[in-house]
């Protein structure tokens, strides 16, 4: 089951030719969600050939602008190709306000719904699930509000081996009772077991998103055990001055956190203009975690991989 | 003396991988000068190494997103290097609304003041003049209230000829009458003529911005023998259906403009998404208007030249 994050833009404030404003596309088992969304998403989305009118999630993490004003000229475009499908938004709640005065004055209305969910960024909770996933947001420690977000597979059932449910003859109202791991008994008092005839499920992955904060070790329960953490590194430690006075971590905060949370894999992003490359930052990170790199825009982790 | 216009979008509503959304940077003696602020300027202003700082004026035709959803990303990142000089926007009046109304949801004010001037679309005159050139603003016709914008170089001086002036001893004070092409009277009652002391003036040059508008005579008047028009052509005539409908205009259109007006040089952009060259365009205006092309993102036009 497909579950990737694909990386739209991994710059902080300041946009470089290489990095863009911060954006995130991700698809969990047939969801799409797109975290965040800086200027130029909509153009990002093009580059790399992505179908944007498929997204059925928005999450804005937080209203600086490098997190959200590529979000009206989006939302412009689904409308002249023709979507009518409605969205479903989670962002501070400033955000329905600024969106419908800009539409409002462009004379013409969306001809699908925003459907707005306000985050409340002091709360964590539950924003969606369903049979498959869910996204819950918890709060980071910025200037202004902002939460994090963590998406999650649900469990996952057991597969059938098909050759020996054949060559036995297996019923077929036994299977999702065996696939749920659970042994059957079958019209003849036959004990089938589960064990037997499926193979174990793949784990259940989940991916956390922590971007913009300071070194905030409140996150830890809310992303604990993840597979992939991305945590904003806007610094590296030479410039702590830096990331104090603007509330953003450096790579080796971010691997702090990485390594108390115990997750399996860290990408760091949100790089200040200033860095030419993340080899610093990776340098850093790695002393405290080794699972540590830097995103680039254009890449896709896999995490079902 | 420098003036030049910098193509840094020349798209429609839905941008393209090789046509950015509206915006131009205009250079005019010494003036820098903006004209719409499309969705990803900023980063046109990188890829090209225009230095977005030193500009002055910005004008905002109308509240259509491919015209000014990148502005309030501009204006950010103009304080985040730490702009502190003000900048002078010509705009509808509602666009002061929408840029208070995202900036101050991000909890920051910008160092450098915005000095907004309201266009009434409905009327025609002068937003700035200095003693080098003059922008004026006139109506067009479009869905929502929108106008057009011609740049003015004033009338040049002649200019002295150094060896001729020098050899016959002509006295400073009388420079600036000779230039201004009036002969003088020396202190020995000889007349110095201005035509013999001085070459004839450049003439000044003008730049006319009809985008976004449906067909509309009533423009003439206010752009009539520029040196060069831009007006928009979205649509070819066998769309002149759809080019009704949103109120843009045909590149037959454009061209009959033009010669009616007596520009000198047409310059159509503004070309919708289906078109992947302007072929069709050029072909369509030059039977009405020989001196007709379409621009290409990146294109700098030289007015001095």
């Amino acid at each position: 089951m497909k579950f990737t994050v694909t990386i739209l833009g991994s710059g902080a404030a300041l946009p470089t030719s290489s990095r863009k404003p911060t954006a995130q596309y991700i698809e969990c088992r047939g969801r799409k969600i797109l975290i965040d969304c800086g200027e130029g998403t909509q153009m990002q989305f093009r580059k790399l050939g992505i179908k944007f009118q498929r997204i059925e999630h928005i999450l804005i993490s937080h209203l600086h602008g490098d997190h959200y004003f590529g979000l009206v000229g989006l939302l412009s475009t689904m409308h002249l190709l023709g979507r009518k499908k409605s969205i479903e938004i989670y962002a501070p709640k400033e955000l329905k306000l600024i969106l419908e005065n800009q539409l409002n004055y462009s004379g013409s209305r969306l001809a699908f719904d925003l459907v707005f969910h306000e985050v409340n960024s002091n709360e964590s909770g539950v924003l969606f699930e369903d049979d498959k996933m869910s996204i819950e947001h918890f709060p980071l420690s910025h200037k202004v509000p902002t939460s994090g977000f963590i998406i999650k597979e649900r469990e996952k059932e057991r597969k059938l081996i098909g050759d020996l449910v054949q060559a036995d003859k297996i019923r077929i109202e036994h299977f999702q009772s065996l696939k749920e791991g659970k042994d059957v008994i079958d019209e003849n008092g036959k004990i089938i077991e589960a064990k037997k005839y499926t193979r174990p499920a793949e784990s259940a992955k989940s991916y956390a998103y922590c971007s913009d904060t300071r070194y905030y070790e409140n996150v830890i329960p809310f992303i604990r055990n993840a597979d992939v953490l991305y945590h904003e590194a806007t610094f590296t430690e030479e410039f702590m001055d830096r990331a104090k006075v603007t509330m953003h971590s450096t790579a080796r905060q971010a691997a702090k956190i990485a390594k108390q949370a115990g997750v399996k894999r860290l990408l760091m992003g949100h790089l200040s203009a200033r860095y030419e490359s993340g080899d610093k930052h990776v340098e850093e990170a790695k002393e405290i975690f080794e699972q540590s790199e830097v995103v680039e825009d254009g890449n896709v982790y896999d995490l079902s991989a």
